[in-house]
């Protein structure tokens, strides 16, 4: 790792003559700033003029590199690779090194790494642990909590994220039932029209968990021609908006789900006791967690024909076994889990992890994440 | 082929004892209808008491199927797997054999099969040769017009054909965005989060020659946020629905159509001097005819990165040669030319076929079908 990189503000190294010193950051002398003037509880450790910010893996690397080409702001690569953003610095360290390094960094942007209560205790210099996108899943935020780090997500409806799901949502939905697989080996085998595809038209569509994604993908389904069923656990949230009434066809509760299972043809995401309720023939897409779904459920499904497709983005485990028995089935599709990875949603939250960091080293107030410790 | 099936009309047989009787025609007493009450041109010629369906070629094999099956009428299949519906016969004929059947046929779906004046001419019972659907591109309609045999068409905004395809454009124009190709190695690869795609979001979409199609498209784009531009020749045209400017942002003739390529990031259809008018890293989709495109202009625009992207379910010659150059681009995706094969638009058009032969049999006027001459 190279030395520190001296840039004072976003201020000053947005001014043209400081932004082309700030490739050379050497030439800047140092002006760092506290964390003080910060709104919450991040406290600024004794960690120098540096702010660290730690991405975990190699996957989804785009969230790496689009962090360190963001480009509103100023970086400066040096002959390590180092990437400098003004004064944070941005690295990607592999899954299995992260225990071994996470107390050189102050930011941690977690993608699919599991952080535990034991890696967490040797965060000592970590102020922030952060979700390129919503999901905080692997982050024990008991944990953080104790040792007085914020965990943090960026809320989907506003960087594209959802946006981004939804249309991946409504990707997968055709791919199941244009039967994508049948389709490339017709291809291959020079037919022609076949298969007989399905269409969304027609359709019901039950929609569980109706968040910020649910919203963008029923507004999209609207003009298809479809009747949209949807659970929420609370429908007075003021996190929708207010013409729900006009996206959804009928509303219930968690306890409404089997209910409902039994009148819809596609369904958003499942649990395990759900998939027998649902109508025979039924797609199911999940772009939701892996583990919302009963492997083995899913599997007897699949094989009965009472499953009449399965899109998936997201997996058991990840990468999925591309040679899983689960694959094999023609009407099942898979994707690299890639909803939420689009340019415009990952230059989005890049520009948030970039403001982040240097909020975090500037000591000025993050309202760019949503924290939920 | 089996002797004649001898039904005597759409109400007898569908009495419960004669739907019995039906499935053994023999039994059946003959009694055929002449065509005279029938509103058009069409005239009986002299060919018997049954009306012969000719089905052309082995392409699209679920209009075959789901005709002869078409649940609303009865139907017999004798040992030689002809199939009558009522009176009349549904035969499929591998699309060489064509020109040396066609005498002995007085309905003809055409599907892919070129009829040319040579084989129309020696059509003598034929009455009518229609689509299994709208294109009639492979007819020769002068000579049919000659030889006093009425084209048709199946107009697609009520059977379900515009939506069919209005859906598989959305979901191409979703795998180009997203990389289908390079979706399908990241998961044989176990990577995670790769590729980025890109979002209908935010583009503009220009649809070429905006009819029955078009309108579905646009309505379900609509909601993506998108801007669409769409030309037509004639806006004025009855044909489409009123709230044409709520659907179409800018609007065009031909001649538009180089200025609105500079503007559009997706675009619907395109002749070959189009492509190098379109914006560069532009996706280009294409449902119609597989003729529209000129092949060496796309393939160098693939070649030198112009097009963006590629998404056809039509191509050039059909069914189309797997190994083709231009499918080796990982940001090409084909479909075999299914954009109108539904479960949907196939039941319901078979339902005219039938609903065609039987009138045609019966001598009423023929309202299902669009004709052409």
């Amino acid at each position: 790792m190279a030395a520190a990189a001296r840039l004072v503000s976003t201020t000053l190294a947005r001014s043209s003559s400081l932004a082309a010193a700030a490739r050379r950051p050497d030439l800047l002398a140092s002006s760092p700033r506290g964390f003080s003037s910060m709104a919450d509880s991040i406290q600024r450790s004794g960690s120098g003029d540096i702010t660290r910010v730690l991405f975990c893996g190699p996957y989804w690397p785009a969230s790496t590199n689009f962090t360190k080409e963001s480009s509103d702001l100023c970086h400066y690569t040096d002959s390590d690779n180092s990437v400098y953003i003004f004064s944070a610095l941005v690295d990607e360290v592999g899954l299995e090194e992260v225990p071994d390094v996470i107390q050189n960094y102050h930011l941690c942007v977690v993608k699919n790494r599991r952080l535990d209560s034991d890696t967490i205790a040797k965060a000592s210099q970590m102020k922030i642990i952060m979700q390129y996108g919503v999901g905080l899943e692997g982050v024990d935020v008991n944990a953080a909590t104790e040792h007085k780090i914020k965990v943090a997500r960026i809320p989907g409806s506003t960087t594209g994220n959802a946006v981004s799901c939804a249309e991946m949502a409504i990707y997968l939905t055709l791919g199941v039932l244009r039967k994508q697989k049948v389709m490339d080996t017709a291809v291959k085998r020079k037919d022609l029209g076949i298969p007989v595809g399905d269409t969304i038209f027609g359709k019901s569509v039950l929609i569980l968990g109706f968040g910020a994604i649910g919203v963008e993908i029923a507004k999209r389904l609207r003009p298809f021609g479809v009747k949209i069923l949807a659970t929420k656990r609370n429908w007075s949230s003021d996190t929708l908006p207010c013409d729900i009434d006009e996206l959804v066809d009928k509303k219930g509760g968690p306890e409404d789900m089997y209910e409902f299972a039994g009148e819809a043809d596609i369904v958003g995401i499942v649990d395990h006791k759900f998939l027998s309720a649902m109508k025979k023939g039924s797609y199911l897409v999940n772009i939701a967690r892996g583990r919302l779904l009963d492997y083995d459920a899913v599997f007897n499904h699949l094989k009965s024909g009472h499953l009449g497709g399965l899109g998936i983005d997201v997996a058991w485990t990840e990468p999925y076994d591309p040679e899983d028995p689960i694959l094999k089935f023609s009407n099942v599709i898979i994707t690299p889990h890639i909803a939420g990875v689009t340019e415009y949603s990952y230059r989005t939250m890049a520009k948030v992890v970039g403001d982040v960091a240097l909020k975090l080293h500037s000591g000025e107030p993050i309202t760019e994440v949503e924290f939920v410790n």
